[in-house]
């Protein structure tokens, strides 16, 4: 009983506010419905608890509570592509009628014939030539209103879904029982930011400022009368690996306690978060579930999952089976 | 009456929770007190009132109600100079025996005499060598045990006081009254960024992932087999005049409502803020106070208030003085 004591005053407290206050008590919940009551599932409950609770060893004030989280692959789907890139093809097809000359210059011409061998044929050259085409030269406001668009009504491939209802059921949930606790959630993607940002506060309630991303540079000029910001062809941030302990301290400039990704472009973002003082969570998801959604680590050549799979066994990390952990992968279609 | 009528209910409702709930409803009270009831006063309290007012046509809903403010000179004093130089100006006397070769190399020679006429021939060229000496080369986590140390400690050269004491009163209460009011204030400052966030939440309720500075690049590297980020000497943004809207977009992401600067170089700022759709104010903070304060506007070299002012003046932005508009500039002191 006695170490329950110094707490009694503040929580009885809190059921009289409670009791007084609120107009209707939802009856409680499950925060974490899609979660099977498996060791991951367990580990971010005890995690939460244990740095939520004031007076503990393990306190840790709201204004640290911190938490990162990669995109593709850890909050929404990356198969076969990141999806991006599925908008950039989009927007080369939309295009093409400004630009002939795309029919006879690769990777245009490939593309829009839909030959997509053609496409990769050219390798990382022939993707940066689309991304710049579809990513730079028009203004901020622009680039986003062509992404609201085409995430409004594009499908993806293989479920014939609206990309944002390929979110993780399990890790929306994970959001929202993290800000009940106190986090501010941010993503830290190495996918662009420009292009996560006109989506995110409605699908993850994540809101822009609290998305980092990778970056072009811009540069502001005036255009009928009006500033504007244009997308050029430089790098800015490439936000992945040794980028996103970049990132996160050239955008947040505060080290999060809890990081989670899927992949070895994720590793160092999670090695920075673990490094801080005290307590401290890290968490891959791996995917292993070809029959929901898709299986692939180690010998992936895009997403890669084999350092950081290691170090995270190493060092006792939480590793989510999709197959095992999760017992819903994608929300009730909108 | 009719106009009122739509906001009767919810009104009401309010007052319920309000009485119904609130263990001690502290008085109703100026959240203004430093502010004279002269124009600017006027101008920001109408400007929050019919941007909160529900059904109205000037409503913002809470997400977009950011409010940016540049640091020197609107949020405290920025004369003699920046006191980021004065930092850097007292890091390189602390630094002064490890580098035994600076008694004889200006601009360092100059500094350690004393002899600041000799520090400003060196001109941009000598400041950017102290800069680059006491600003980089470090971790980040070492730079920010620096400038707290300092802050604590270090005194103003005119009113010695701390220099976190030399922070404007009105511009603290103005800040709490935007927060009281939905608003989510960021500092977007050419200061430096690692310079500002050690101190900024603090001082002015602004936590680091709402601070907007210039900054260097930053390089992740591994010690005692620990991640660091160490400050490399190549500038990565220039958070001043035009530099402040790309500021802003690459690390808020969402354009201001709000914007409150004092010199030439917040002018795009203000700009890029008033450029957007629906309601939007812009302010100056006008130097105009040789007694209490500082006086210097169009002829001032290092922080011109020029070209603001007279499209401050042709828009009908509004502009403080500091003499006829506040009636305290510093808190008291700590």
């Amino acid at each position: 009983m006695r170490s329950f004591i110094p707490f009694r005053p503040s929580a009885l407290l809190a059921s009289a506010l409670v009791l007084s206050c609120a107009q209707s008590v939802p009856p409680a919940r499950d925060p974490l419905p899609s979660w099977n009551h498996t060791a991951p599932r367990k580990a971010i409950v005890a995690f939460v608890e244990k740095i939520t609770k004031e007076g503990s060893p393990d306190f840790v004030p709201v204004p640290e509570r911190i938490a990162v989280f990669d995109n593709d692959g850890t909050l929404w789907s990356e198969k076969p592509v990141p999806f991006q890139l599925m908008f950039a093809f989009d927007q080369v097809k939309q295009l093409a009628p400004q630009h002939p000359e795309w029919k006879t210059k690769e990777p245009f011409a490939s593309l829009l014939k839909g030959d997509m061998a053609g496409v990769a044929a050219t390798g990382e050259k022939g993707v940066l030539e689309i991304m710049t085409a579809t990513h730079t030269g028009m203004t901020t406001d622009e680039f986003s209103r062509s992404v609201q668009d085409w995430i409004a009504s594009a499908k993806h491939p293989k479920t014939a879904r609206l990309y944002t209802d390929m979110v993780y059921q399990p890790m929306l949930e994970l959001l929202s029982y993290l800000r009940a606790n106190g986090f501010k959630t941010f993503i830290v993607s190495g996918g662009g930011v420009e292009f996560m940002r006109p989506w995110t506060e409605r699908v993850y309630g994540i809101p822009p400022e609290q998305v980092v991303g990778s970056a072009g540079k811009l540069k502001l000029e005036s255009r009928d009368g009006k500033p504007v910001l244009v997308k050029l062809p430089a790098i800015d941030l490439i936000d992945d690996k040794e980028g996103k302990p970049v990132g996160i301290q050239s955008r947040i400039g505060r080290r999060p306690i809890a990081a989670f990704g899927n992949s070895d472009g994720d590793l160092q973002m999670l090695e920075w978060a673990m490094a801080g003082d005290g307590a401290r969570f890290a968490l891959f998801v791996h995917h292993d579930d070809a029959q929901r959604e898709f299986a692939y680590d180690r010998a992936d050549k895009l997403q890669q999952f084999d350092k950081g799979w290691d170090e995270a066994v190493a060092k006792g990390w939480t590793v989510v089976s999709m197959k095992d952990d999760w017992n819903t992968i994608f929300p009730a279609a909108r």
